[in-house]
This record gives structure tokens, sequence and C-alpha cells, in this order.
């Protein structure tokens, strides 16, 4: 075959995702070349190249579905003055642990305010607000921002999942009544799953935060959490309903149909892109590399030509033939490298290109090409006068296609526990346990913790959508149960 | 006619471009709300969502050319550890004076090491090009970053134009040669020529600056100036053209074909869209507002309906009919608001909307419509079923148009001058001075500064498009000449 003789082998990635999910990933992370951890700044990272292609279009189909809702997008300093930030108090508590501040500027050296990196724009953009609404007429009032934020985390910092500055959009709603507010909350977590089950592949179930674990400064906070096939969960977008928390301290007003002036009532979206495609990665990725959704892949189609002694004149006019072909419908690459077919083979599948053509002197003879799709390495022999119609069912189908495989697995996590040793049990086998908890609220904090010292799990909160509640007492203090919980470990 | 009673008329723009460009500038940025100044803290301003719309519409554009060229992108950290800051002596100069400083962070206080808010990615970004780059085969090597830099400007801010926060890309290439860097530099100017002037309708000339007054760390800067229309000039996108300034503190090498190790030669372009933003609004927009290109308009077509009582019914049905033939083609937009029909046209024409349609009762029965060009108030009287293809036209020539109108004026700007009272009087009437210099390298600074105090411009450097050098003599210093320079007042 067209093996280069003298050719090491590429070595695809080593260590099974089962087996060991973290090596796993970080091998994909530098194989694939995704992010450099080397840059000098602990928790800061390069996004490379193939990741920040798949980021931007990330962005795009995130910014149209917010606009299409009405959003509008603003561009907002990334500074935020100490005065700012001390408005709201709960606010304040909560993010002071994780700010970067500028204190010095130029040769004059000292500022005469410390200035916040934004850890988010609340009190930034409220003050705004503030100075922009005046009537009912211009509620709802719907804006977004994309833009990256910064965060001083004491957790281990993993590329994407983690780090000191991630990329994100936020999204800050104005709205005359609480239901205005509420029905935010719930089309944010529409778009939610829209975006992240449907475009990008990764189940999730959104849950009511229990109150200790909330959005500092929300009076609720509705987060999704996503299994990542390691028995941990990770939080990806939270919606906020803030109600008239910021309103107040902000001055966040408008005058109502009678006349009277009000605060409005307010709700923040935080999707953060940077994490959404690690998690992505790491949930669709398999032992061979990277697994994308054909949308947001950098290179939907390559073409690898079969190069044969003397035949070659052939086997390259074919491959110009298909690409010129479908060039103008898909992004696509023909590997022209010296590498050998096997390499070849081995580097594209390595990137999660969704869609292999090879194009051999034999299949020529026979007017076919040979297909392979990435993500369940699945082969066709396919004639040349269908080709394209082909392609194109296979980019119709082929995010939809991942999106039912893998959304499978995600329901057959949850383990029910009706005492504390099933429980931990269950944690220990890398599942979600479903259990009876005392309380949401603050009184149910104490039970909390014991979920986390003993049985190793957080308490994710109750499910948004469901409306079950079966159990008669709490896992932890045997006290009345008020809800149904989730229990798991997370990133 | 349609006008409501009671209704106090909306007042445009009360301050003429031509009699005071600042105040004209201030009142625009205002009353079309594109950027607010009341942030609370000096030099950052938000960006409002009429202009954030565009801007992110000319990010796409120049994102899109780069690519085209080769280019990939990458997202880097924004923040620089101050010992890479200190790598390249000149560079570190420079931009000492302008940086911002993160020094602590968190509930844990001080940081270990001082952190620049990047403003600009040089010495982020050749740390990892000196990991990245290994053989001639990397090489070129381009990539760009779209993102913001900050810089503690000591000059006047005024939205857009220059803040302490601002929008731009840095593209970073790397090449074999010194030649290849040199072609390189040549293709952003052509590129700069696309954008700037074909797109965005800002006529501009390109200098090779003088040697102190380039890019701090470059060999050579080569810069865009464009006449803003009060005879000031405002530099555009620059191009750099580093050589190995940077190759060799930051070690980016590269094994040629002869198995020798040598240092890339290196360029860098920054244009800054924000910058080019305000430029495109300073210089396009007239004494009614906002003229932007057809491509990067937020709303392309405005359709106002003209509403008789009793003939609301038909108006409607027509005007809902056009909206429809025309939405999937342009950005369209029905002005349903209660505004009178001055209002209307005066807050459409303020936010620089390319074509207006109108649609009345007395229109329909003749099936046709009123259609208005915004940026020469020219108005047609179309046919129904011309009016697609009527519009289709202006689309295409747009854009086009506002080029050539504008190009004109700016050749005009240019004034010989042989002897300093006639560059003084040119500058006064705000003139561009074109006459014979001594020296654009580091000898020529002193003459330079005499331009400065003595005829209030600055000497921009020598055309890049231009051969001829016609004069004997420096103006300044009365020895011989050895370019044409140009002189002019600068934001």
């Amino acid at each position: 075959m067209a093996k280069k003789k003298n050719e090491a082998p590429l070595t695809g990635i080593t260590v099974s995702k089962e087996e060991d999910f973290s090596a796993w990933y970080t091998e994909l992370i530098n194989k694939a070349e995704l992010a450099d951890i080397r840059y000098n700044i602990k928790g800061f990272v390069v996004y490379r190249e193939w990741a920040t292609i798949t980021i931007k279009k990330m962005y795009a189909k995130y910014e149209e579905i917010l606009e299409r809702n009405g959003h509008l997008p603003l561009i907002m300093p990334s500074l935020i003055p100490e005065s700012n930030f001390l408005l709201e108090s709960e606010h304040v508590e909560g993010f002071a642990p994780e700010v970067f501040w500028v204190t010095e500027a130029g040769s004059s050296g000292k500022l005469n305010e410390k200035l916040a990196l934004r850890p988010t724009s609340e009190t930034a953009l409220y003050k705004m607000y503030a100075l922009w609404i005046r009537s009912y007429k211009d509620l709802p009032f719907k804006r977004y921002l994309s833009c990256q934020v910064w965060r001083y985390e004491g957790k281990m910092t993993r590329p994407f999942f983690r780090g000191r500055e991630f990329h994100w959009i936020e999204a800050h709603d104005v709205f005359t009544t609480m239901e205005g507010a509420e029905e935010q909350v719930k089309e944010d977590m529409e778009v939610t799953y829209k975006m992240i089950q449907d475009e990008f592949g990764i189940p999730i179930i959104f849950f009511e935060r229990p109150q200790w674990d909330k959005f500092s400064g929300a009076q609720k906070t509705f987060a999704a959490d996503a299994l990542m096939g390691s028995g941990k969960v990770l939080q990806l977008p939270s919606t906020h309903l803030l109600g008239q928390n910021f309103a107040k301290p902000f001055n966040v007003k408008f005058v109502d149909k009678d006349g009277e002036e009000k605060y409005g009532y307010q709700t923040c979206y935080g999707p953060a892109i940077s994490r959404i495609y690690g998690a992505m990665i790491a949930y669709l990725g398999d032992d061979k590399g990277l697994i994308l959704p054909f949308d947001i892949a950098p290179v939907q189609v390559v073409i690898v030509p079969i190069l044969f002694k003397g035949k070659e004149q052939k086997v390259i006019e074919k491959v110009n033939e298909i690409y010129e072909m479908l060039k103008g419908k898909y992004i696509v690459k023909v590997d022209e490298s010296d590498k050998s077919m096997g390499n070849k083979f081995y580097y594209w599948e390595l990137k999660g290109v969704p869609i292999r053509i090879e194009v051999g002197p034999k299949d020529i003879e026979k007017n076919q090409v040979v297909i392979v799709k990435r993500h369940d390495g699945q082969k066709f022999f396919v004639k040349e006068k269908e080709l394209e119609s082909f392609i194109d069912d296979i980019a119709v189908n082929y995010t939809q296609e991942i999106k039912e495989k893998k959304l499978v697995d995600f329901e057959s996590q949850i383990e029910v526990a009706d005492h504390i040793n099933a429980a931990i049990e269950a944690i220990n086998n890398g599942k979600i346990v479903c259990c009876g908890f005392c309380s949401i609220d603050k009184d149910g904090e104490h039970c909390a913790e014991v979920v986390e010292k003993d049985i190793g799990g957080f308490v994710r909160g109750k499910r948004v959508d469901e409306e079950k509640h079966e159990f008669a007492t709490c896992l932890i203090c045997g006290n009345p149960a008020t809800c149904t919980v989730y229990i798991a470990r997370s990133y």
C-alpha cells in the first residue's frame, strides 16, 4: 500500500478515555493542538487555531439565537471601578475572592481607585441601564456582551474547562414584572437546550441550584449540568433570576403606564463558550481524538488521495474534481502532505473532521470513492454520481446522530438512593444520586455539607424538568423531605 | 399630512460639521446613540448597540480577508508578565508609559509578578512562536488575534478615535527571509486600501513613518493616514517590518533547508477596528447624521408607512408585502412607531440607514413607492414591479458612490510648500503640506521638532505610493533634501 518507508507512524492518543479521563483529555489537548498550557502565567492558556475557529463558530451560533430572541449586542469596558463593585453586598462578597485588580498605570504610578478586571459585568452594566431605561416602553430591555472575564480561581485549572480568563456571552435583561423575568429564565433554558444539546451534542439537565450555591446576588439560579463521561458533572450555562436585587442598589427604574416610577425585574444568563467547547470535546471525543458537530468543525470534509506510483495523475485529477464540486457548500481540505496514508487518516481523525473521502486508482476504475464518517467509523463505497447527495445526507444527519448516541448515556447515570451507603456506592461508581432532601433553602445547607464530606458529591439542586417528588425523608438528616435533589461529583 | 399634533419635532444635529467638527462629532455620538461617555472610568466608554453591530460586521469583513490571505486565528491571554515585556528594550521603552498593571488578586493580595494588560501582543505571542515554529516548513507562519488592548493614554480621548481600551485585530507573521517579510508589508497595505477605502469609504495614504515615530521595536513602520474633514489626519492601520528585532530576544528560530538554525523575519499589522469605525462615521457623516457603507449598516432598508385615517389598512398590507419581498436579501426594518412621518425620516437619517422606502395611499394608487437614498438624498418614484431590481442596484452601487464622492476631497487637501511661512499658512488652512526634508532617519528628528513647534503639524513621513522627489532642500534646515515628506496636524 501507499505507506511510506521509514516514516514513523503517528501515535494517536495513548490513554483510554474510560480508564483515565484526565490523562486522555490532556493528551487530546496537546496532540490535536487545541491549547497550549506553556504560557507563563498560571491558569492562563493560549487557545490554538483549531480550537479558536470552532469557538468563533459557536459564538456566531449563540449570538444568532440571542438576537433572534430580541437581544442586541453591546461592548462594555472590561474594567470596573471598585466603587461600582461594592454596591450589591452579596455580589461583592461572592466575587471579591476572585477579582484581579488593576492598581497602577503608566509612569504616573498608582491609580486613585482600584479597577477590577470584570469577573462578570452586572456592576458595570446596570449603572448604564439606570441611565438608559426611562419608561415601560423601553422594556423588555435585552442586551448581550460577547467578551472574556477573569477570575482568580483557587481550584485546579484545566484548559477550556476552568481558567483564570475565559470567554463567554452574558445576556442581561430587564422587565416590567417578575413574570416577565421568569419567562426569560425559561427562554434562556430553552436556548441552552437548543445550543448545548442540539447543536453541540452535550446532554444537559437543568437544576434549580440550592440557595447556598446560587449566583451571588441572585434570587434563584438555574444551571445546566452535563455528565462528562468520567462520573462527574460540569456546570454549563446558568441563568439567574435577579428580581430587584440589583435594580434597587443600581437604580434601574422605569416609569410605568400608570405614571409611577418602579424598579425593573432583571435576569442574567452566562453561556461560557470556552467552557462549553471544553465540555464538548471532552464529552464527544473518543480514543482516536476529537469528534465535532458538523457545523462547527474547522474542516468538514477531508479528501485523501491514495497515491500509487505511475497513477498519481488520475487520482489528483479526480481529487480536484471532487474538491471543486464540494467547496462551495462545505469547508473542504485536500491532504496534499507527504505523510503516509495511515498517518493522514490518524491525523484527521485526531482533529475530528466529520467526513473523510478516499480516492485511489482502483476506486476510480470502479467510478466510486470511499467515504468514512468520523463519529462512528462507518465506511461506504459510493458511486461518483451519488457522491454529492451522499455527503449532503451525512452533513444533515451527523450532529443529530452524535446527539442521539450520547444522549442515552446520560439517563443511565442516574441512581436512586434511599440510604447514605447506597449514595456513597453510587457516587464511587460514577453515578448521579437521586434522593430526598430536607430543603434547598438556607436550612438545608448543613445537610449539603454532610453530603460533600461523607458522600463526596455536591447537591446540584432540584431538576427543573421534573415534577415528581417521591421521597418521604431527607437522605441525610431523616427529617421530612421537601424535594428531590441530585448529588454528583463535579469539575 | 400625517404629522401628529402636539409632537415636538426631533431636533437633528444642531452644529454644522464644517463649522465645528468636534462639537458635531460629539452630538452625532450622543444623538445617534453610538457611545456613552458616562461610564465612570476616565477614557473608557460603552459602545452602544448601533455601533456594536457595525463594528462586528467590520471585524467579520477584516477577518475574512486575513484568512483568505492565509492567516489563522488564535485567542491569547490578555495579561502579559512583566518579565516578557522587558525582553525587547525599545519596545518596553515605548510602551511602558502606557501600560495598566494588575498587581493584586483576590484575597491573597499582591501577585508575585506584575501583569500588564496587553497594550499589544508581541511579547505574549512571540514566546509561543518560539515554541511552535521548528522548521522552514512551518513558515510562513501567519496568525491573527481579534481582541481589545489597553493603553493609558495621556492625550485627550474621544469615543472610538482614542480610548484607553480599544478593539482591534493584530496579525503577526513570520518568514524565512527579509524579502518575505517585505512582501507581507505590501500585502498588509493592499488589504488596508481594500478595507478602509473600498469597504469603509475612507480615503487613505500610506506613509513610511520617520524613525522617531515608528512602532517601538520595529525596523520600519508604514501607516495609513486619513484626512478627517477638519484639516487633521488620523492614523489608521499600520504595518510594521520587525525584521529580527523581536526574533532574537524571543528566540523565534527555524531550521532552514540547509539544516542551519536561523532567526525568522517578522511583521505585525494592527487594524484598530473601533478607531476605523470612529474615522468612518466622522468622515462620511453629514449634518443630518450618519452615512454608512451599505454592507455594514445595522439596518439597510427602512420602510415608512405614510398613514392617513381610514386608509391605514391598504398601506400596512403593502408595507408588509414589500417587507416580505426584501427581508431575505437585506436587513429591513418597518417603522411602526407612533412618531410623526417627519420624525421618522429624521431618525433614520440620523442613524444612517442607506435606503428609505415610503409607502402612502397615493403611491399605492399609482402602483409606486418613493425611495430615498441617504448619502445623497436622491429621491425616486419607482414602479412596484421594478422595486426589487431598483433596490438591488442601489445596494450594489451605494458604497462605491460614497467612496468616489469622498475620494476627491482628499487630494485637494495637499499643498506644496517651499517656505516655512507657506507651510504655516497651509496648515492653518487645514491643508496637508508637501515639502522637501533632510531625512526621516534619526538625523531629521531635530527638524521634525521644529515642524511641530513652529508649523503646528507633524511630519507624517514619505508617501509609499509616490516615487517623485523634486525638492532640493529641507524646508526647515535648508540642507539638501533626501526625500519628500508630508506635514499635517493629527488626532
